[in-house]
């Protein structure tokens, strides 16, 4: 399982409140917990800071490449932001995101031509988030050719099939379980990403939902998660689920854990 | 999701030392905590007391009918303890279990024939535990067409796909997935039914194990567990990925279990 930490973006306040002070201290050490924790990307996420976001977001940069090997994932919904900044990162990068909309997908063509890198690509378009598994699908034939057509091949393609929440309609669950199987069934070498703070919205306990979720969501098939790497719990679903989905050889991954004292119930 | 209690069993050392003094009292208590955290069948088994089984299980029967309403789940390895006592119970019962093999399968005949039950029917035959997805559904085609034969609608009917230790191949817990997906799609109407205590043997933290796997089952479909209803953290899994699997309207179940207070992370 692909881990995306999620923790450097500016929407949570202790971070805002860094980027602000320039505490590179309380970056670093949060990003090198992250690293530690098994991510195996840093999400950087300055999109909060209207009008500083591209000084923030090169500073973030600076900062994660100095604390840790792990490579990062460049997180905006800013296409200018991420083109002026694809170039700087050392590492390939993981570049989050876009979406089938056509205006955006236009505006991130520059990004995907400027370097080598894999991309997120979110299953939803100009009507939004598909409420049905194959308005989804059409989304990921769109961005899965175009992509492809840019140089980006399958393998570096993480397709989001985006989540409603189940608070709204019972049946939203389902909807982005089916559409990680169908993905992986009709693009074969495709990865599939998810992003779950939607999932759990209007309930209390969102913790708990998001959890779960995720071992369904691997049940189904899902090869990456941006989440939080320091949410013990978390992870250790992840881990199980990964080790009962058959992605655990000898059980070597969970065996080690357990005896890491990572495994917590 | 359908609840077995299986705390009842006399390979359990409390339980066993209470049928011997014929402690009623203990019974009692744990049947009625079984219930009230929302066990639908209350399994009874006595089937490591051998030479007493028989009079142990129908002191257990006449213990659990008098402490509450919810149905037994009679579970016994011998098709003759079950044809004497199935025509005891006062409720309509669950027969835990016969499977596919010939001679089992024949001997348990004149149980289904006594009797409208539910039954629980393990996807084995004399080949063992199946170690391929379409050998199980043979065995489930087997159940299914011989129970509707004797009178038993597939309704009535909870298959078990059977689960060997993930320890052993890693397979092995898709291998039970993708076989519960295949009853479900292949016999409309049927249910399942899944042991856990198998998938985690020979690791650590086996509740852990148990608890994700429950969860992925029951993304691929699964009905009915049997459990202990007093693990808290089982439940709750269950509970969430009921909720996620579309199975809650408007969330209720899970609103109602949080002011309750019995939603554990």
């Amino acid at each position: 399982m692909l881990i995306v930490g999620e923790r450097i973006n500016t929407s949570r306040k202790a971070v805002n409140e860094a980027v602000e002070k320039r505490d590179a201290a309380y970056i670093r050490d949060d990003i090198q917990k992250q690293a530690n924790a098994g991510a195996n990307y840093i999400d950087v996420n300055a999109g909060s800071r209207i009008g500083s976001e591209m000084e923030d977001l090169s500073w973030l940069i600076e900062v994660a490449e100095a604390a840790v090997e792990v490579p990062l994932s460049l997180d905006s919904p800013d296409p200018k932001v991420l083109m002026a900044l694809v170039g700087r990162v050392k590492k390939k990068p993981l570049i989050n995101s876009t979406t089938a909309e056509k205006d955006r997908f236009e505006a991130m063509k520059p990004v995907f031509q400027a370097r080598e890198a894999d991309v997120v690509a979110l299953c939803m378009d100009e009507r939004g988030i598909p409420s049905a598994v194959d308005q989804a699908l059409e989304n990921a034939h769109f961005l899965v050719k175009n992509l492809n057509q840019l140089g980006v091949p399958v393998q570096r393609i993480h397709l989001d099939p985006m989540i409603q929440p189940v608070s709204v309609n019972n049946k939203n669950g389902l909807l982005a379980l089916e559409t990680i199987r169908r993905i992986h069934r009709e693009f074969p070498g495709v990865k599939t990403v998810c992003g779950l703070s939607n999932v759990s919205y209007g309930l209390p306990k969102r913790f708990l939902v998001n959890r779960i979720f995720m071992v369904l969501a691997i049940g189904a098939g899902l090869s990456g998660a941006i989440v939080d790497p320091l949410d013990q719990k978390m992870m250790t679903n992840i881990l199980v689920a990964d080790t009962l989905a058959g992605r655990d050889d000898y059980c070597m991954k969970y065996l080690k854990a357990n005896r890491a004292g990572k495994l917590i119930e």
